[in-house]
């Protein structure tokens, strides 16, 4: 298949080269800044541009992957493609690229860094579409892709995005935090990672309810108060510690 | 060496079997309850007590690893045997065992379930003990057992275990809180696995400070918004949606 990409950040970078490796073509990559489609370009051997006058309008596939509310203004720009639009937004309704002729959606349920390789093999894909013969096509390209496709509706989605705030961009402000507390008393935070590692890997086997440990699940009042006594005066950390232990307290009683 | 283990919960499981693969002997175990003496003497062919007047008084060890308010009356029970005697608690003071001839903290830095083994042999171990000839031989067993031993004092190891409740004990709840919200949409939890093991994988190389991503980081109000609408009427769930965004967004301010 023939690619135009649009958008060169985190998530429009790893589907771009995890398409580039299942042997697609990139056509072109598109970013407001000319500087960044450039670099995303060299990386799958595509040509950069900034102005989506210049979209190549007999590609098979455009993956718009940019800021949910740019969305829109770019499927407006490709309403008269032949080819599949696809944006790659959790929170976003498919129907905003509706007034495309071809639709849908191709969302990768996964935490990407410029900076680090990833399993793309792995990421679960989660893809909608505007009829049953897009939505065929669209889960043959994301089976070459990933092992994980699933089929979602957008409120679905919807609901694995909120969810994924949780359970990734929340857990690592708590990894940050936790940093916060050893470097006050000149630790450092690579102590941690092994446990960091086991509490993500015990629940690859286990629900997270069935292995929650710590003091707020013993009902164990005397570390609960010790350790509230050590965030006095660091109103973010106590509050944080209160509302989540008290969480747990809830969940578990 | 020659080991009593009292105690016969998590953390006493998984150290004794370590203890015990080392090649050191576990003379007893013991619990106020004699069946669960019984399961963890078992595993590491050893003889079940429930009567701390029949522990064995020629024991090089001591290891207990009981609740933080049942460790000083144990203490208090063998102060007059000539083994080290350690404590196993991170919120714990060495103080609490000077009582005894000899003394010290031997701190796994590690969440421990019955139903999953682990490599013990990166297990972050604190030592702490009462004088520099005690330091030295907990620093030599501690060794035999993993290949991370850090020196830590008491102040130190309780910093260590709060930050452990933010690292580990917090994440796990969020895990769990996102397990409900896919669980509303009739999706399965299995599909957030390979984030949750992204997401700890990211902070082994980086610091979480520098790979923070989400809507809060990105100072993304729309889509905060949508997620604060759909978490209406779950108060527990916009609680900690609310602190923990703000947290972030004052964090990369």
């Amino acid at each position: 298949m023939k690619l135009v990409c649009i958008g060169s950040g985190n998530v429009a970078t790893h589907m771009a080269q995890a398409f580039k490796s299942a042997g697609h073509e990139i056509l072109q990559v598109w970013s407001r800044h000319i500087d960044h489609a450039d670099v995303l370009a060299k990386k799958v051997s595509s040509s950069p541009i900034a102005d989506l006058e210049a979209v190549d309008v007999y590609a098979d596939l455009y993956l718009i992957s940019v800021k949910d509310d740019a969305i829109f203004d770019i499927a407006a720009k490709l309403k008269n493609v032949k080819g599949l639009v696809v944006h790659t937004s959790g929170s976003t309704d498919i129907s905003i690229v509706n007034v495309c002729l071809r639709y849908g959606v191709l969302y990768p349920l996964q935490t990407f860094s410029l900076a680090k390789a990833l399993d793309f093999s792995q990421v679960p894909l989660c893809i909608e579409a505007g009829n049953a013969v897009e939505l065929k096509l669209l889960k043959n390209v994301a089976r070459e892709l990933s092992a994980n496709v699933y089929e979602v509706n957008s409120e679905q989605r919807r609901s694995l995005h909120l969810a994924a705030v949780f359970a990734s961009n929340f857990s690592n402000h708590l990894y940050h935090l936790s940093h916060l507390i050893l470097k006050d008393q000149g630790l450092d935070f690579g102590m941690l990672k092994p446990l960091i590692m086991e509490t993500a890997e015990k629940v690859q086997q286990a629900m997270p309810l069935s292995v929650q440990t710590g003091p707020a699940v013993r009902q164990d009042e005397q570390t609960i108060q010790k350790h509230t006594a050590m965030l006095q005066g660091k109103p973010q950390l106590s509050e944080i510690y209160k509302i989540l232990s008290d969480s747990i307290k809830k969940t578990h009683s």
